[in-house]
């Protein structure tokens, strides 16, 4: 598909016509505008809206700077959109010139939240990696809990603490007890980590327990998820009740919501399943998609070292079946709910979604450029994930998610 | 203090003018507008601004059916409100005529969530439910996490499914992996439980990290909150990262919004510390309060039987321990936060606070009224959790936090 913006038309773009992913911007010190990226540019929908020239709904729904309005009006809303933006956008387009005055330009632009997150809920879909954790704390024997083959476990994560991409944040302090120590200490994270996931936004409220089917139906888009995590913190607080603070400094996403539309061509099933699942959970047809993943990781003063290469495949559970799992209980979805697949490592090595599988532990530090090695992230350190499901002659991009990790702050005293 | 309000007097009500709890209610129909519980009325504080008789803030802030934006405002206005009520509601009111009019009866409001639910966090502060939860799992010998007397352990729970007194719901559905079966199955829980708790609401928000001293200013009030709990959904889902579905159905708060203002005649300390507590939890006062609460249950066809008494004081942590430890990540807080304390049981048999410990695991049914035995909750079955602190010839009552627990429904089929 071909658009008259040229941008969009080279093949190196995240953003092609096919693409149209949905984001929260601000140019110029203006407002924040809801706005679709295409190639270099992005079309202000907030203004369009505004000045009646979209005419799609019965009400304004790009007033307040989140999709959260949109994705409430439902699944044929998301279609009549689509098709609009798709000619509107497209080389044919019958209102090019209208269109070109909402343009603004991209590069220049500042990224925020996409959405207002309801709640958040991170899973543990990924097998690799909870193999490779399991086996670093409770030996190979033992790699996978009894429940992992069975049930997507999850937890609850914190909303408030989630960051659009380049928002940069203090290294967390916390409860840290050596192995040989009688008693903790309180200091700031020495084992710092990211976590290389897919976030998946849920566009429709459930009430009761939905099937897996309504629940593909439900998710309205994924962005990239970093689930930074204090291993330090997490293996002294997470008996019996999981992880708490380890994980609740900062959960960065990257800014663009790319759609379960442009990424329908491609769906790809889950692995071979190694035990039958129970029939609540089973899949009707593909519900992955075919995502190239991977991190870079970059220190204050050196270019970025490629640390990892994976992909949305290697997943166990598909989104569709977390959610679906979600609502078992019949525990109520809302507009804006964001789930983390938990972190996807392939099979091998140069394939794992985290520094505490990347490192071994610590035991075996990375080599990157320049000679430096890490075994986790130290002060001043960015991570970026990027992603891109790669069509014939096309991709759809996610853009990147990035954060840099700045030095702790002074802890309060008794007083402040 | 006297009230002009007769009922209010009375040595019986759950609030009188030492009260004043806040709630959302709707009378004969009308909307839901905010109010004050004074004897048997409600102060209608939602149509008082709406007419300009309150004239305490520079913008309105009950037109909402929620008490965020009041809470929002912060401290001074917390207090400003209080001493107004009293002032008007007081025997010696000159306001007493035109407050009149915005009376409604109590008895037959309908009642509604007093607030936004921003985020839930459940805790695990009862230091007598830890340890007898521990002693049935893993043997008296490690009854207790080798963490519990060091840290603070919370899970962040679910915000959707916090729901207002009397709102009945079904028991849920989850995986539940007998002992002896090689594989999960898909059913109803069978074990299905209540925990007494108190709910503890955040009424301003934080960036970084707070002391206790700054963490107890946040807090804005209290409520009684019973996290009901799918124990076999519970025991099979939650290694390694917690519980999950087990707690999502449904979290029941009471109705009435107790303010930390009015429980401060009631401080006490927490009880001896067995192991020094790290500084940033060190308390600089009594950051518990002395509130009798009791649990009473109810077959379908029969009288209720109270079946466990217990008191806040029981609490290893205080709420303000708990809400300061929540953000040694720098995880930041929202107005409209809501963290329950975890189960409250005392030392004795009569005084636990879930069925798991009153039926020790199911293996000591309990004996209600009639005859009947019960080890866990029932189809038909209604839970009321009770709550008040004990003044000379008055008491700061909690009303009462009730829900029933209806069949289960058909689960949907893969399309539904």
């Amino acid at each position: 598909m071909k658009s008259w913006i040229e941008s969009a038309n080279r093949e190196e773009t995240d953003f092609p016509l096919n693409n149209l992913p949905y984001g929260v911007f601000s140019a110029r010190g203006g407002a924040a505008h809801c706005g679709v990226a295409i190639g270099d540019c992005i079309l202000d929908l907030t203004a369009l809206e505004a000045d009646n020239n979209l005419g799609l709904f019965d009400r304004r729904v790009f007033g307040a700077p989140a999709w959260n309005d949109f994705m409430a009006l439902g699944p044929e809303a998301w279609k009549r959109l689509r098709i609009w933006l798709i000619g509107a956008l497209g080389e044919d387009s019958p209102v090019q010139a209208m269109a070109e005055t909402y343009l603004v330009d991209r590069l220049s632009a500042t990224m925020h939240l996409p959405f207002r997150v309801a709640e958040f809920t991170d899973f543990y879909a990924g097998k690799h990696h909870a193999t490779n954790v399991g086996t670093m704390f409770r030996g190979p024997g033992n790699a996978l809990p009894p429940n992992w083959l069975h049930i997507p476990i999850g937890y609850n994560g914190r909303a408030s603490s989630v960051v659009v991409s380049d928002t940069d944040f203090h290294r967390p302090w916390g409860q840290i007890k050596k192995p040989d120590a009688p008693m903790p200490e309180f200091a700031p994270t020495r084992r710092f980590d990211f976590e290389l996931e897919i976030g998946v936004i849920v566009g429709q409220p459930s009430e009761g327990p939905v099937s897996v089917v309504r629940a593909d139906e439900m998710i309205f888009g994924y962005v990239l998820l970093n689930d930074w995590s204090a291993r330090d913190i997490q293996v002294w607080e997470y008996q019996p009740l999981g992880p708490f603070q380890a994980k609740a400094s900062a959960t960065t996403i990257s800014p663009w919501i790319v759609t379960r539309a442009a990424l329908e061509p491609f769906r790809v099933p889950t692995p071979a399943r190694e035990v039958p699942l129970l029939p609540y959970l089973e899949e009707p047809g593909p519900m992955l998609h075919d995502i190239d993943l991977e991190v870079a990781f970059a220190t204050a003063s050196r270019a970025e070292t490629i640390i990892a290469r994976t992909n949305m495949r290697e997943l166990y559970y598909s989104p569709a079946q977390l959610l679906a799992h979600h609502t078992t209980s019949g525990c109520p979805m809302r507009v804006g709910d964001l789930l983390g697949t938990g972190t996807i490592s392939g099979a091998g090595k140069e394939n794992r979604g985290s520094l505490l599988e990347l490192s071994w532990g610590g035991r075996e530090p990375l080599e990157l450029e320049g000679g430096i090695q890490r075994s986790f992230i130290e002060d001043g350190d960015t991570i970026t994930l990027r992603g891109m499901a790669c069509g014939a002659g096309y991709r759809i991009g996610f853009g990147e998610c990035r954060g840099t990790v700045l030095p702790a702050l002074e802890y309060p005293d008794a007083g402040g």
